[in-house]
Protein backbone atom coordinates (compact mmCIF):
# COMPACT_ATOMS: atom_id res chain seq x y z
CA UNK A 1 0.00 0.00 0.00
CA UNK A 2 1.36 3.48 -0.53
CA UNK A 3 2.01 5.95 1.79
CA UNK A 4 -0.47 7.64 0.19
CA UNK A 5 -3.44 5.17 0.62
CA UNK A 6 -2.35 4.58 4.15
CA UNK A 7 -2.42 8.62 5.16
CA UNK A 8 -5.97 8.13 3.39
CA UNK A 9 -6.95 5.89 6.08
CA UNK A 10 -5.29 6.85 8.73
CA UNK A 11 -6.96 10.74 8.17
CA UNK A 12 -10.23 9.48 8.11
CA UNK A 13 -10.17 6.92 11.09
CA UNK A 14 -8.82 9.91 12.85
CA UNK A 15 -12.04 12.00 11.56
CA UNK A 16 -14.07 9.20 12.85
CA UNK A 17 -12.60 8.95 15.74
CA UNK A 18 -12.66 12.34 16.76
CA UNK A 19 -15.91 12.27 15.87
CA UNK A 20 -17.31 9.24 18.05
CA UNK A 21 -15.41 10.90 21.12
CA UNK A 22 -16.90 13.88 20.83
CA UNK A 23 -19.99 12.22 21.72
CA UNK A 24 -18.41 10.83 24.57
CA UNK A 25 -17.65 14.23 26.43
CA UNK A 26 -21.07 15.44 26.68
CA UNK A 27 -20.76 15.28 30.40
CA UNK A 28 -17.26 15.69 31.10
CA UNK A 29 -16.20 19.13 31.84
CA UNK A 30 -12.91 20.13 31.36
CA UNK A 31 -10.52 21.49 28.35
CA UNK A 32 -9.01 19.52 25.10
CA UNK A 33 -5.63 19.48 24.98
CA UNK A 34 -4.15 18.92 21.20
CA UNK A 35 -0.55 17.58 21.65
CA UNK A 36 0.46 18.31 17.89
CA UNK A 37 -0.89 21.60 16.01
CA UNK A 38 0.60 20.76 12.72
CA UNK A 39 -1.38 22.63 10.01
CA UNK A 40 -4.01 22.88 12.46
CA UNK A 41 -7.19 20.53 10.90
CA UNK A 42 -7.55 18.28 13.68
CA UNK A 43 -7.55 21.22 15.96
CA UNK A 44 -10.82 23.28 13.59
CA UNK A 45 -12.25 19.83 13.37
CA UNK A 46 -12.67 19.67 17.63
CA UNK A 47 -13.59 23.53 17.17
CA UNK A 48 -15.89 23.12 14.86
CA UNK A 49 -17.53 20.09 17.18
CA UNK A 50 -17.10 21.64 20.31
CA UNK A 51 -17.49 25.06 20.15
CA UNK A 52 -17.40 25.79 23.62
CA UNK A 53 -14.77 23.83 24.77
CA UNK A 54 -11.29 25.58 25.17
CA UNK A 55 -8.87 23.81 23.54
CA UNK A 56 -5.35 24.22 24.37
CA UNK A 57 -2.52 23.56 21.52
CA UNK A 58 1.39 22.86 21.99
CA UNK A 59 3.93 22.40 19.05
CA UNK A 60 7.79 22.62 18.88
CA UNK A 61 6.72 25.29 15.80
CA UNK A 62 3.93 27.09 14.43
CA UNK A 63 2.97 25.43 11.36
CA UNK A 64 -0.61 25.85 10.85
CA UNK A 65 -3.07 27.39 8.64
CA UNK A 66 -3.78 31.00 9.53
CA UNK A 67 -8.02 29.63 9.92
CA UNK A 68 -6.46 27.01 12.36
CA UNK A 69 -4.11 29.18 15.49
CA UNK A 70 -5.54 29.59 18.34
CA UNK A 71 -5.62 32.42 20.57
CA UNK A 72 -2.35 33.64 22.04
CA UNK A 73 -2.83 31.88 25.58
CA UNK A 74 -4.17 28.59 24.06
CA UNK A 75 -1.34 28.00 22.03
CA UNK A 76 2.40 26.88 23.52
CA UNK A 77 4.82 26.73 21.56
CA UNK A 78 8.33 24.70 22.69
CA UNK A 79 9.28 20.87 23.26
CA UNK A 80 5.93 19.19 23.53
CA UNK A 81 6.89 16.70 26.21
CA UNK A 82 7.98 19.91 28.09
CA UNK A 83 5.77 22.23 27.68
CA UNK A 84 3.32 19.90 28.61
CA UNK A 85 4.06 18.85 31.38
CA UNK A 86 3.76 22.33 32.82
CA UNK A 87 -0.07 21.58 32.21
CA UNK A 88 -0.30 18.78 34.76
CA UNK A 89 -3.46 18.14 36.98
CA UNK A 90 -5.24 20.49 34.45
CA UNK A 91 -7.96 17.91 34.35
CA UNK A 92 -9.05 17.45 30.61
CA UNK A 93 -12.03 16.20 28.83
CA UNK A 94 -10.11 14.79 26.16
CA UNK A 95 -6.28 14.63 25.28
CA UNK A 96 -5.59 14.55 21.34
CA UNK A 97 -2.13 13.43 20.31
CA UNK A 98 -1.09 13.50 16.33
CA UNK A 99 2.43 13.34 16.89
CA UNK A 100 4.07 10.29 15.53
CA UNK A 101 6.62 10.88 12.43
CA UNK A 102 6.78 7.02 11.27
CA UNK A 103 10.79 7.15 11.99
CA UNK A 104 10.40 4.17 14.14
CA UNK A 105 13.17 5.35 16.72
CA UNK A 106 11.52 8.97 17.18
CA UNK A 107 7.99 7.36 17.37
CA UNK A 108 9.75 5.11 20.23
CA UNK A 109 10.84 7.62 22.19
CA UNK A 110 7.52 9.10 22.40
CA UNK A 111 5.78 6.30 23.24
CA UNK A 112 7.92 6.73 26.14
CA UNK A 113 7.04 9.93 27.21
CA UNK A 114 3.38 10.43 26.52
CA UNK A 115 1.45 8.28 27.78
CA UNK A 116 2.02 9.38 31.38
CA UNK A 117 1.84 12.83 30.56
CA UNK A 118 -1.49 12.42 28.61
CA UNK A 119 -2.25 10.47 31.94
CA UNK A 120 -1.20 13.77 34.29
CA UNK A 121 -2.82 16.18 31.82
CA UNK A 122 -6.66 14.07 32.22
CA UNK A 123 -9.56 14.22 34.57
CA UNK A 124 -10.47 10.88 35.64
CA UNK A 125 -12.84 9.81 32.99
CA UNK A 126 -10.95 11.68 30.98
CA UNK A 127 -10.27 10.02 27.34
CA UNK A 128 -7.05 10.02 25.06
CA UNK A 129 -7.33 9.74 21.31
CA UNK A 130 -3.61 8.55 19.65
CA UNK A 131 -2.50 8.10 16.43
CA UNK A 132 0.26 5.63 18.61
CA UNK A 133 -0.55 3.23 21.30
CA UNK A 134 -0.24 3.96 25.05
CA UNK A 135 0.80 1.82 27.33
CA UNK A 136 -0.02 3.01 30.89
CA UNK A 137 -1.54 1.14 33.66
CA UNK A 138 -4.46 4.01 34.11
CA UNK A 139 -5.39 4.55 30.20
CA UNK A 140 -7.79 1.56 29.58
CA UNK A 141 -8.22 0.80 26.10
CA UNK A 142 -11.74 1.83 24.56
CA UNK A 143 -13.64 0.19 21.75
CA UNK A 144 -13.10 2.51 18.56
CA UNK A 145 -15.72 3.10 16.11
CA UNK A 146 -16.63 -0.14 14.04
CA UNK A 147 -15.54 1.65 10.84
CA UNK A 148 -12.43 2.59 12.02
CA UNK A 149 -9.23 -0.29 10.98
CA UNK A 150 -7.65 -2.25 13.75
CA UNK A 151 -4.96 -0.62 14.66
CA UNK A 152 -4.82 2.79 12.94
CA UNK A 153 -5.68 5.21 15.48
CA UNK A 154 -5.98 4.43 19.74
CA UNK A 155 -8.00 5.16 22.15
CA UNK A 156 -8.14 5.06 26.48
CA UNK A 157 -10.10 6.93 29.21
CA UNK A 158 -8.56 7.38 32.46
CA UNK A 159 -9.43 5.20 35.12
CA UNK A 160 -8.89 4.86 38.58
CA UNK A 161 -5.38 5.54 39.88
CA UNK A 162 -4.05 2.13 41.22
CA UNK A 163 -1.19 1.50 43.70
CA UNK A 164 1.06 0.46 40.65
CA UNK A 165 0.82 4.16 39.20
CA UNK A 166 3.58 6.19 39.68
CA UNK A 167 1.90 8.69 42.29
CA UNK A 168 4.26 9.95 45.45
CA UNK A 169 2.73 8.52 48.47
CA UNK A 170 1.95 12.49 49.46
CA UNK A 171 -0.01 12.94 46.05
CA UNK A 172 -2.01 10.03 46.76
CA UNK A 173 -2.77 10.74 49.90
CA UNK A 174 -4.13 14.07 48.84
CA UNK A 175 -6.06 12.40 46.66
CA UNK A 176 -8.07 10.04 48.67
CA UNK A 177 -8.97 13.05 50.89
CA UNK A 178 -10.59 15.16 47.98
CA UNK B 1 -17.50 21.88 6.60
CA UNK B 2 -14.12 21.49 8.47
CA UNK B 3 -10.11 21.86 7.12
CA UNK B 4 -9.96 17.76 8.35
CA UNK B 5 -13.42 16.90 6.71
CA UNK B 6 -12.10 19.21 3.38
CA UNK B 7 -9.12 18.12 3.19
CA UNK B 8 -10.12 14.24 3.43
CA UNK B 9 -12.11 14.89 0.42
CA UNK B 10 -9.41 16.56 -1.08
CA UNK B 11 -6.51 13.63 -0.51
CA UNK B 12 -8.88 11.14 -1.59
CA UNK B 13 -9.76 13.05 -4.91
CA UNK B 14 -6.36 13.17 -5.35
CA UNK B 15 -5.76 9.35 -5.16
CA UNK B 16 -8.40 8.60 -7.35
CA UNK B 17 -7.40 11.17 -9.96
CA UNK B 18 -4.00 9.87 -9.86
CA UNK B 19 -4.77 6.29 -10.56
CA UNK B 20 -7.25 7.24 -13.46
CA UNK B 21 -4.45 9.13 -14.62
CA UNK B 22 -1.90 6.04 -14.68
CA UNK B 23 -4.47 4.37 -16.74
CA UNK B 24 -4.43 7.13 -19.62
CA UNK B 25 -0.47 6.62 -19.83
CA UNK B 26 0.23 3.56 -20.83
CA UNK B 27 0.65 4.27 -24.55
CA UNK B 28 2.62 7.86 -23.57
CA UNK B 29 5.98 8.07 -23.20
CA UNK B 30 8.03 10.27 -21.24
CA UNK B 31 8.61 11.00 -17.57
CA UNK B 32 6.32 12.65 -14.66
CA UNK B 33 7.10 15.78 -12.94
CA UNK B 34 5.96 16.04 -9.30
CA UNK B 35 5.90 19.60 -8.59
CA UNK B 36 5.17 20.11 -4.84
CA UNK B 37 7.09 17.18 -2.99
CA UNK B 38 5.99 18.01 0.17
CA UNK B 39 6.06 15.04 2.59
CA UNK B 40 6.19 12.75 -0.56
CA UNK B 41 2.92 11.00 -0.53
CA UNK B 42 2.01 11.35 -4.44
CA UNK B 43 5.62 10.58 -5.40
CA UNK B 44 5.37 7.60 -3.16
CA UNK B 45 2.21 6.75 -5.32
CA UNK B 46 2.70 7.28 -8.57
CA UNK B 47 6.14 5.23 -7.92
CA UNK B 48 4.26 2.70 -6.94
CA UNK B 49 1.79 3.15 -9.75
CA UNK B 50 4.26 3.75 -12.45
CA UNK B 51 7.11 1.73 -11.16
CA UNK B 52 9.44 1.92 -14.38
CA UNK B 53 8.31 5.56 -15.36
CA UNK B 54 11.09 8.18 -14.17
CA UNK B 55 9.82 11.24 -11.41
CA UNK B 56 11.44 14.16 -11.32
CA UNK B 57 10.20 15.94 -8.23
CA UNK B 58 10.40 19.90 -7.32
CA UNK B 59 10.40 21.49 -4.21
CA UNK B 60 11.08 24.43 -2.30
CA UNK B 61 12.86 22.60 0.10
CA UNK B 62 12.98 19.18 1.26
CA UNK B 63 10.71 17.98 3.60
CA UNK B 64 9.74 14.58 2.36
CA UNK B 65 9.82 11.45 4.67
CA UNK B 66 13.26 9.44 3.59
CA UNK B 67 11.17 6.91 2.32
CA UNK B 68 10.17 9.07 -0.15
CA UNK B 69 12.96 11.08 -1.86
CA UNK B 70 13.83 10.47 -5.50
CA UNK B 71 17.69 9.79 -6.32
CA UNK B 72 20.05 12.92 -6.57
CA UNK B 73 19.01 13.66 -10.19
CA UNK B 74 15.60 13.52 -10.12
CA UNK B 75 14.96 16.05 -7.16
CA UNK B 76 15.75 19.96 -7.73
CA UNK B 77 15.05 21.84 -4.85
CA UNK B 78 14.44 25.83 -5.10
CA UNK B 79 11.60 28.17 -6.21
CA UNK B 80 9.57 25.34 -8.59
CA UNK B 81 8.67 28.49 -11.26
CA UNK B 82 12.31 28.53 -11.60
CA UNK B 83 14.15 25.29 -11.32
CA UNK B 84 11.01 23.73 -13.35
CA UNK B 85 11.05 25.65 -15.77
CA UNK B 86 15.02 24.97 -16.86
CA UNK B 87 13.14 21.17 -17.99
CA UNK B 88 10.62 22.93 -20.19
CA UNK B 89 10.74 20.71 -23.58
CA UNK B 90 11.41 17.53 -21.84
CA UNK B 91 8.19 15.91 -22.97
CA UNK B 92 6.59 14.77 -20.04
CA UNK B 93 3.94 12.54 -19.85
CA UNK B 94 2.33 13.79 -16.88
CA UNK B 95 3.01 16.88 -14.62
CA UNK B 96 0.87 16.49 -11.17
CA UNK B 97 0.58 19.92 -9.20
CA UNK B 98 -0.01 19.64 -5.98
CA UNK B 99 1.18 23.39 -4.59
CA UNK B 100 -1.72 25.19 -3.49
CA UNK B 101 -1.72 26.92 0.23
CA UNK B 102 -5.26 27.76 0.15
CA UNK B 103 -3.93 31.56 1.09
CA UNK B 104 -5.49 33.13 -1.77
CA UNK B 105 -2.83 35.71 -3.00
CA UNK B 106 -0.35 32.81 -3.06
CA UNK B 107 -2.42 30.59 -4.81
CA UNK B 108 -3.58 33.24 -7.46
CA UNK B 109 0.29 34.04 -8.34
CA UNK B 110 0.79 30.32 -9.15
CA UNK B 111 -2.27 29.86 -11.16
CA UNK B 112 -0.38 32.87 -13.28
CA UNK B 113 2.81 31.24 -13.41
CA UNK B 114 1.32 27.42 -13.09
CA UNK B 115 0.22 26.62 -16.46
CA UNK B 116 2.26 27.81 -19.10
CA UNK B 117 4.71 26.29 -16.66
CA UNK B 118 2.93 22.63 -16.76
CA UNK B 119 2.64 23.22 -20.89
CA UNK B 120 5.78 23.55 -21.53
CA UNK B 121 6.82 20.29 -19.64
CA UNK B 122 4.24 18.56 -20.87
CA UNK B 123 4.28 16.59 -24.69
CA UNK B 124 1.61 16.69 -26.91
CA UNK B 125 -1.24 14.59 -25.76
CA UNK B 126 0.31 14.95 -21.68
CA UNK B 127 -1.45 15.17 -18.64
CA UNK B 128 -1.76 17.32 -16.25
CA UNK B 129 -3.50 16.63 -12.68
CA UNK B 130 -3.48 19.73 -10.56
CA UNK B 131 -4.90 20.66 -6.99
CA UNK B 132 -5.92 24.49 -9.03
CA UNK B 133 -7.46 25.21 -12.21
CA UNK B 134 -5.12 25.73 -14.81
CA UNK B 135 -6.52 28.36 -17.60
CA UNK B 136 -4.43 27.91 -20.59
CA UNK B 137 -5.48 27.68 -24.63
CA UNK B 138 -3.45 24.52 -24.86
CA UNK B 139 -4.92 23.03 -21.41
CA UNK B 140 -8.25 21.03 -22.92
CA UNK B 141 -10.26 19.80 -20.02
CA UNK B 142 -10.51 16.58 -19.26
CA UNK B 143 -13.50 14.42 -17.34
CA UNK B 144 -12.92 13.60 -13.54
CA UNK B 145 -13.43 10.13 -12.58
CA UNK B 146 -17.01 9.73 -11.47
CA UNK B 147 -16.20 9.57 -7.61
CA UNK B 148 -14.39 12.65 -7.45
CA UNK B 149 -16.10 15.23 -6.50
CA UNK B 150 -16.60 18.64 -8.94
CA UNK B 151 -13.81 20.96 -8.61
CA UNK B 152 -11.50 18.82 -5.99
CA UNK B 153 -9.03 18.47 -8.52
CA UNK B 154 -8.26 19.18 -12.04
CA UNK B 155 -7.54 17.79 -15.01
CA UNK B 156 -6.68 18.87 -18.69
CA UNK B 157 -4.86 17.19 -21.68
CA UNK B 158 -1.89 19.44 -23.60
CA UNK B 159 -3.46 20.06 -26.83
CA UNK B 160 -2.80 20.56 -30.33
CA UNK B 161 -0.62 23.60 -30.29
CA UNK B 162 -2.22 26.96 -31.47
CA UNK B 163 -1.37 30.86 -33.06
CA UNK B 164 -2.42 31.70 -30.28
CA UNK B 165 0.60 29.95 -28.30
CA UNK B 166 3.48 31.79 -27.62
CA UNK B 167 5.87 29.58 -29.67
CA UNK B 168 8.41 30.86 -31.72
CA UNK B 169 8.04 30.65 -35.59
CA UNK B 170 10.77 28.45 -36.32
CA UNK B 171 8.96 26.24 -33.57
CA UNK B 172 5.95 25.82 -35.45
CA UNK B 173 7.40 25.35 -38.53
CA UNK B 174 9.45 23.04 -36.85
CA UNK B 175 6.56 21.27 -34.82
CA UNK B 176 4.80 20.59 -38.25
CA UNK B 177 7.94 19.07 -40.29
CA UNK B 178 7.93 16.22 -37.35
Amino acid sequence: MSRLDSFIRRVTAQRDVLDHVCTLLVDLPGPVIELGLGNGRTFHHLREKLPRRRVIAFDRALGAHESSIPPGEDLVIGEISETAARFAGIGAALVHADIETNYPDVDAETARWLPPLAASLLREGGIVASGLALCHPELVPLNLPVEVPHERYFLYRLGARTSSSALEPGSLQERLQH
